[in-house]
């Protein structure tokens, strides 16, 4: 038959740009002109110590949570199942750009390509991998909308942990979808509050009727963890080692950024809830503007219903509702505040990262607080130009940089975070455009 | 601060294989040595010729049903769409590998990535682009459970082109998020049968609780087409036409697999519904075999309930219920066979691509049945060993592989189609995991 070879698939895809996995996760600590506030004991107030943390965190984690590294090797076991999505997709949407009318150049950086769907499996497979290097058999979590839930199932099967994950009953009860995906990976969840744990009982109650809030799953999450030798605890945001774990998005981005734009970001927007996923993204960029080799804004973009950065006060606060957690210096809206049911459950949190809101302090990040409406219908124009149906905490960064270039004739570079797909969210879109909100 | 450029970014990521995006598509047609049988009118038993199709397709899809050229240039507003996500990865299982205790190399080309999730999109794209340069203002469809349904709606949102989906009563009605999706790329959806056509007012009539069926929503979406001057039918599988769009992973796949293995694939698993899925990564695949470039096994996995290559006829029959649709040849299990409502509900089809059919009896493909137990613990085994959660139609495929490479000391190269995600059929995993079935 045909000997011809064909010449049919080109070299390279000049919309996608390429580049590798980062080897070293980067720490912005070694770069700030002032430390970060230190985590502090609840009962004495003195900076807590490894001592203090044993009980719910490995060795390994421990030690990154106050590093003064700034670069910190990525173990190979990790670096394995990075390579399954990394480097994730950075892409310039010309599509959005058109219907924005705008000549901005908008590039997203994806993480929905992950197992997942979302960017928290970049830290669940790190924590996963140092639980087991300290042979801890048995993980427990807390969850919102189930992406950080179903991140560290995910990773517990890839090491052989239980994971028992306890999710906000509010998505428990209406979003179900990733429930499956835990069950799928052979994790195990529980609706919080729940009577399994001594602060689970007393929140019931309190309120027999409480839809839950992140703040009540993590106090479920520390208690069984504090009470079982074998089982540790893991945290899905907010602590260093996390919002440390994050930093291979930003670092592809300004890797991939830098292939096809020699001055980099003018503006970089993410959404922010617990803080990892804004941290991840921006801290790699700000290296670059303390270096002086760029320039970029960093914008968080944060829920109306729940604006820790805008509206917060920057104090010491507890993690969690019962007071179990360290105090951590942070913008907050209080250990009680209980955030409106909006969609964007991965943003429905009272506090902020101690090292992003440090970054505020100094200066370095803004926020910004987004409507759900405006966050949906940014979403929505997304979604039919580009085909991605961004997660609703994702819609966030979208609005913000979308009202920001809209009908503009500076020709920026700017990034939009993308922090993960809303597939399974569908039903808040259905919502929002049959007028509920 | 630091002036060091950070070294922390590999160049290439070892275990994704990288290559182009396709500039052509490529037609089996050319390469083989007897022609596919053609079509027939369903008054006349003659051969369907252009003004018979007119109603239904546009002219540049028409004659890409019957055209005997090798390669097909993708136009250029098709390529740059198909660059938001292609070339999709081609990565290597290893995790799966170990879990299946076999020394085969099993190398996965992933589908998963398009913005719906699935193959469907390479298609839908083409058939959006062809009637808009045709003026088509609106194109009506069927689905099952909903994966050309909503490729189909993005792809009319790329065009300014309506869409109008009937999608069959059971999935409509279980599955309801690829609905909320069609709707939020501004697509239409109505449960099959409707009270909106005759043919679906007869089918109620007939029984007025039928769950629906392909054939009965192909009926509705072809009358309505045919009866606007407007409108145009879009097929998401089993044409010529659809087949030769899907040509793109197969083209990928080749090129992908032998950057890394010198001597290209021993066997090809995918799954078969309609057969576009299956045709699309393996005639490539039979390019390099009819060369004589290597020499690949090919087999399509079915559902046991739906078994229509092992268990159908190969005849003329017509594709949809109302007898509507030309007389295709192909392996049919009668257009009135209701298979069981499995989960896989993209295989549920009573017949199987013309082209496709053609090289099962000229001995180039083989069928195999998958029993919907074994696809989905096969489905399993391989979320939690490299992440992604298989549609369940892609665990036939998976399933398929994973009984013949299990145990095996063959180093054998293996590629399984992986035609989507199932994140939006994770009730059906859940099903499975509670023992359902």
């Amino acid at each position: 038959m045909t000997t011809e070879i064909a010449p049919t698939v080109e070299a390279i895809n000049p919309e996608l740009v390429t580049a590798g996995v980062p080897t070293h996760w980067y720490n912005l600590a070694a770069d700030l002109p002032e430390p970060i506030p230190p985590h502090l004991h609840p009962g004495t107030k003195e900076p807590v110590g490894p001592d203090d943390l044993a009980p719910l965190f490995p060795a390994g984690l421990i030690a990154q949570e106050v590093t003064p590294e700034r670069y910190i090797e990525i173990p190979e076991p990790v670096r394995e199942i990075y390579q399954m999505w990394r480097p994730s997709p950075l892409f310039r949407a010309r599509k959005f750009e058109q219907a924005l009318n705008t000549k901005a150049r908008i590039y997203v950086k994806y993480e929905g390509v992950s197992p997942v769907g979302s960017h928290k499996t970049n830290s669940a497979v790190a924590q996963a991998y140092y639980n087991s290097v300290d042979g801890v058999t048995k993980l427990t979590t807390e969850t919102g909308a189930g992406q950080w839930g179903s991140a560290l199932s995910f990773a517990g099967a890839q090491f052989g942990i239980d994971v028992e994950v306890w999710q906000v009953r509010a998505s428990y009860d209406s979003k179900p979808y990733r429930g499956y995906l835990m069950k799928t990976y052979g994790g195990t969840v529980h609706p919080s509050p729940s009577d399994l744990t001594e602060s689970g009982r007393a929140m019931l109650a309190k309120d027999p009727h409480t839809t839950g809030s992140l703040g009540m799953a993590v106090s479920e999450a520390v208690e069984v963890a504090a009470n079982d030798p074998d089982a540790r605890y893991a945290l899905g945001s907010v602590l260093n080692h996390v919002v440390l774990h994050q930093s291979v998005i930003g670092q592809e981005a300004v890797a991939q950024l830098n292939a096809v734009e020699a001055d980099g970001a003018d503006v970089v927007f993410g959404c922010a809830g617990g803080g990892s996923n804004l941290a991840g993204l921006s801290f790699p960029f700000l290296r670059e503007k303390l270096a002086g080799r760029s320039n970029p804004r960093i914008v968080a973009a944060e829920p109306s219903a729940c604006p820790s950065i805008t509206q917060g006060e920057y104090r010491y606060d507890h993690g969690d509702v019962a007071g179990l957690t360290p105090l951590l210096k942070m913008h907050t809206l209080g250990m009680d505040f209980v955030p409106d049911p909006i969609h964007a459950g991965g943003l429905r949190y009272h506090g902020m990262a101690p090292a992003l809101s440090h970054t505020v302090e100094l200066g370095l990040v803004e926020g910004q607080a987004i409507s759900q409406h405006d966050a949906f219908a940014a979403g929505v124009t997304f979604a039919r130009t580009q085909g991605i149906v961004p997660a609703p905490e994702s819609t966030h960064a979208i609005a913000a940089c979308a009202a920001y270039v809209a009908d503009s004739d500076r020709e920026e570079v700017v990034v939009i975070g993308l922090s993960g797909h809303g597939q399974l969210d569908l039903p808040a879109y259905a919502e929002y455009l049959d007028g509920g909100f």
